[in-house]
């Protein structure tokens, strides 16, 4: 939006709708210029934050008069710049619809507002005996986490968000409201639109609800750290116990790097060597059978030292500093931005692109450390860099590169969850070949103006 | 097609494609005419066999030339009329290609072609100790299973047809063959194909190839009969077992008229009084906790016996019944079509929607059994009908219409598992609503001259 009086008259429509939860405030704009990475930040022209889906339908409507992009805003917390407003717009930040509508405990399904927090879900749900499977290391929202298909430390048993929504209401980009699903536990009826708004980046629509499905906390649960001596053991050991089919509730890989920037910032005094943190759930007897198979297991592959967190506490403790892995890096590396790998491949395939992974690191002089939801064959190579420094940040894309010529060349994902954005957009034609015409003709019907984050996902 | 010039020339081409792959026999085009429902039959102009993708993708372009309708066929036992050519044209035979390409042992996957029935699959995969989870009660294809979306009795556990696949390799309208997905575990690169494609019954494209997940043989299996009173009984205590959050591998209702039929088909002889059929699965130690805890629950739900099948033997006779009961109907009742509801709402829903389903049925003064997935709030009013007796199908079809309007009345799909084809697309609107106009929006933009499976799901 280049043209100031134009750009005023959209505010006033726009205040006409919403009141005083219209904002052009320089900080605000600056506030959702960006998200937690490397990417170059770009300010919207205004920031709108609704209060229900028929507030979303009508600036839809009003950004298809001005012919504005949209971007929707959960918490910002995505990696690679889908929620950067790089052609400028309305950004609507979900952060008024925050509401958990309903608790159906005996249907185990919860209906949400999108800007509802991972955490605050958690918080409710506990009160029933009930957990959401899905966990990132960020305090992210439940829309943006449906949007970018996220997924986290359990999803190795429970699946990722995609096998979450039952039902999303979605505000499309000509104002009209829709629902994607039902509160069948499974449908045939018609094309499955849940799985193609999960993912779409909101690039098809705004999601003003959602249901979503939950689980009983486990009746037991245990918890490990398994310390190897190189990441190679450690990943050969991941690939046994999948293959051995340990039902695995977490089975996460922090390498000797992550583990020191964990201790640093969770005040963990943990051994600063590859290891697993792994987590298993069932009744006690199953259970204690499992831990057994497991120990034996690992053991094989070289494991020097398994600690069990038998107590609540310590499981916490453990869990919390992995969710805070990421943040560690961040926190310990001031000034410094974040760029993060996501490549997932075939299990089978875990310790090559691993390996070779780490080769393109040191070869590339620059410093990282890996994490990982290494069951599902998805890892992430941490690399913190100096955004004002275009060499290193060119090192780090070479770096991306390799990983992801190595990942596609074995039959694997460019991203395993945290979505394409602007940042995975090079690889799309590599991945998707033919099919990528295929969604770019759903895009085209969808949403013919380009009005939903333009330049996501598909150029 | 009528014109019987165009037709000769049609069919010319196509022998120049696939030589003596190419058929207008009638009784060939007779055996592509129906399905195993009381949906009435309609010939086909021509009956092709192809071998490969190439030659798909050629009659594809063929049909787009010709404008002619094609519909992909597999086994033929879809229950809505989805594979009847109401429009003519050709009908894409799949029985040739059914080849097991590869079994990913380490990586729990395999490729399949389309043709692939699931007794073949079961039998190979058996030698590698994996087991393919999705079990519809006919030998379906793969190809048929994913265009339907079907599910099972297992998928109570682990999911239905859609959370198999993992790719597929499509072509689509314009002869195009692309791939829908990749051997990754997950993904959030692009817009998720899989997903739209399964269950997309054969309006957007032909699947020529499919990866899907498979999974270890379970260590234990536990398979019990429960005897109830009442179905009222049994529908609680499917309701008290899930809610408890015991993990089983299935749970199936079969009420006193489908044991009688089954008992007659299959030579049993269990209690003619509504039943559940149980099994669970898992390490010796946790399966014995699991068992006890449901047996405490049914008994708390006024089970009258509970008959446990410890030897193989016992367990794949108990299975074998329940995969029959459809076709026990079918044998037993010679010269009658079957007509079969196929509601699923969500659990707490349960007990009311059987109980109102038994009223209709018994208002209407046909007879019928009931059978159904019920761990999913799935479940089946089986109705033999006489095809050339309008007043008995337009019977058979208001106590459809009142199941489907309880099902949808309290959040639930007017088919879990068998899909739209023809005969619920009445439902389409009321189900969907607004949401359906997004749902032409993708055939259209995928299939512009409605070639692929004409007036199917959508009009
Ligand atoms: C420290 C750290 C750790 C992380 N760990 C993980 C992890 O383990 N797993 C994982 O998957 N990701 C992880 N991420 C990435 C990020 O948390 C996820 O991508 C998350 O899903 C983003 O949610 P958000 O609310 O921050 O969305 P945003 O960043 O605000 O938006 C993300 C995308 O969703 C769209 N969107 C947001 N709300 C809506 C809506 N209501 N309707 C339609 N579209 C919408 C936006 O337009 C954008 O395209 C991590 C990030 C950080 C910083
Ligand atoms: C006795 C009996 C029991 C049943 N039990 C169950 C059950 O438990 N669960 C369940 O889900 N269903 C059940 N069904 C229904 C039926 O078995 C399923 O719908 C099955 O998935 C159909 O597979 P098929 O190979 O017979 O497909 P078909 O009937 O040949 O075709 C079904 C649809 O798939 C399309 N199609 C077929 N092959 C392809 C391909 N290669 N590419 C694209 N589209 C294709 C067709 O055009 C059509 O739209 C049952 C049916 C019977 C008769």
């Amino acid at each position: 939006m280049q043209e100031t009086g134009r750009r005023m008259e959209l505010v006033e429509e726009l205040r006409g709708v919403l009141g005083g939860r219209v904002t052009v405030n320089e900080t605000m704009l600056e506030q959702h210029s960006s998200d937690e990475s490397y990417h170059s930040p770009h300010l919207p022209d205004v920031v709108v934050f609704p209060d229900n889906a028929e507030e979303v339908s009508d600036i839809m409507k009003l950004a298809a008069r001005f012919d504005v992009p949209v971007v929707p805003y959960g918490y910002g917390s995505s990696l690679e710049g889908s929620v950067i407003p790089y052609q400028g717009g309305i950004t609507i930040d979900f952060a008024n619809m925050n509401n958990i509508l309903e608790v159906r405990e005996s249907d185990f399904l919860v209906r949400v507002q999108p800007g509802v927090t991972r955490s605050q879900l958690e918080k409710e749900l506990k009160k029933y005996g009930l957990f959401f499977t899905v966990d990132p290391g960020a305090d992210a929202t439940l829309g943006g986490m449906a949007a970018t298909n996220a997924s986290g430390t359990t999803s190795v048993k429970y699946g990722i968000m995609r096998d979450q929504v039952l039902d999303m209401e979605v505000i499309l980009a000509d104002g009209s409201i829709i629902h994607t699903g039902s509160m069948a536990a499974k449908s045939s009826s018609g094309y499955n639109l849940n799985g193609l708004f999960v993912g779409s980046e909101g690039t098809l629509g705004c999601f003003t609800e959602l249901t979503l499905k939950v689980i009983g906390i486990p009746e037991h649960i245990m918890a490990a750290r398994a310390e190897f001596a190189t990441a190679d053991d450690a990943v050969d050991a991941v690939i046994a116990v999948m293959q051995a089919g340990i039902p695995v509730a977490r089975v996460e890989l922090v390498d000797e790097e992550a583990i020191k920037q964990m201790n640093l910032y969770s005040e963990t005094n943990y051994h600063e060597v590859p290891t697993l943190f792994l987590e298993l759930h069932g009744n006690e007897a199953g259970l204690q059978h499992d831990v057994q198979f497991m120990e034996e297991i690992v053991s094989d592959m070289n494991c020097r030292q398994i600690e069990f967190e038998t107590d609540t506490a310590g499981r916490n403790k453990l869990w919390e500093a992995r969710h805070h892995a990421a943040y560690a890096f961040i926190h310990n590396h001031p000034g410094r931005k974040q760029m993060v790998t996501d490549v997932c491949v075939p299990i089978s395939e875990l310790a090559g692109a691993v390996k070779d992974a780490r080769e393109a690191v040191e070869a590339s002089g620059l410093s990282g450390g890996i994490v990982g939801h290494v069951g599902d064959g998805n890892y992430h190579i941490l690399l913190m860099l100096d955004p004002s420094d275009p060499a290193e940040i060119e090192k780090a894309d070479q770096v991306n590169e390799r990983i992801v010529g190595y990942a596609l060349g074995c039959g694997g994902t460019c991203t395993g969850e945290h979505g394409v954005g602007t940042g995975k957009q090079k690889y799309q034609e590599q991945e998707h070949g033919e099919s990528l015409r295929v969604m770019r003709k759903i895009k085209r019907a969808l949403d013919p103006d380009d009005i939903l984050n333009p330049g996501k996902i598909i150029e």
